[in-house]
């Protein structure tokens, strides 16, 4: 099961390295990073997934604690939260498949934001596993080039990460 | 300047630890850095934002391509690339105020993805400066979380990070 941990870091040189090398040093599989300002200039957003049972997705939260910069660290409700991925992706197109492409695009509402002769670039925002299915429907194509983002989330409703756990 | 790096990584524990404590060490300015997966399970395409002078950018680069665990490294052609990064924000919402935040987020083409009686949470995903614009919009009202992906990028037109350089 895929785990979703938030942490609010200092925004400093190293930070991401001491973050980063406890994953290493522990063997703890890590799924994607996200790192992104907040509007706070002190302050960055991680987002963490982690594939794993309970209690990796415990031991992580509890590592990341630990650390000096990271100010606040929080595991998102599964149940209870909104998630989003950006990917930019690079297709080949010829004139046999291109309607077939066309067709593909328009159904999983993504936008094509570049055109050559040969090739198409399409972006889409979605659900993490919604951006699995487009990546999955499109390698029976031709990919050339693609970009993910990783995970974000933020947990619906009120409640933030700066809430006292209950 | 911003300069986007980008590079193709084992996929593998340790990688980004190794990345990010490169730039720890030598004390570079890194603005974001996004880490996501490609078609091919065992490789990781890592975007790297770089805030600085060429000279910096180059030394990025040539610093990352030292790597072993890095397949390729290339900086993108900032004239001739496609930017994208997704956001989560969750916004404070009165009675005085809804009608203007409902106003700006259909005039900045965002999505809401999740309401509580106080609480309006929208996502967008677009260039980061239209991103940076949003938040800079939004923060005359009351933010109360947000998290960013960092960007991504790829370059436009049929040519790819496999390219020789010229």
């Amino acid at each position: 099961m895929k785990h979703y941990i938030s942490a609010l870091v200092e925004n400093k040189a190293g930070v991401l390295a001491r973050t980063s090398g406890l994953f290493a040093r522990r063997g703890f599989n890590i799924d994607s990073l996200a790192v992104g300002e907040t509007d706070d200039p002190t302050v960055s957003r991680v987002t963490i997934v982690v594939d794993g049972d309970e209690y990796i997705a415990d031991q992580v939260t509890k590592q990341l604690g630990k650390l000096v910069d990271v100010r606040i660290v929080k595991q998102l409700d599964p149940d209870h939260m909104t998630q989003r991925e950006a990917v930019l992706v690079k297709v080949k197109i010829d004139a046999e498949r291109r309607s077939e492409i066309y067709d593909l695009v328009k159904i999983m509402n993504c936008d094509v934001v570049d055109l050559s002769h040969t090739t198409l670039m399409i972006e889409f925002n979605d659900r993490p596993a919604r951006v699995d299915l487009l990546v999955e429907l499109l390698s029976k194509y031709e990919i050339i080039e693609i970009a993910r983002t990783g995970a974000i989330a933020l947990q619906k409703g009120s409640g933030t990460i700066y809430d006292e756990e209950e």
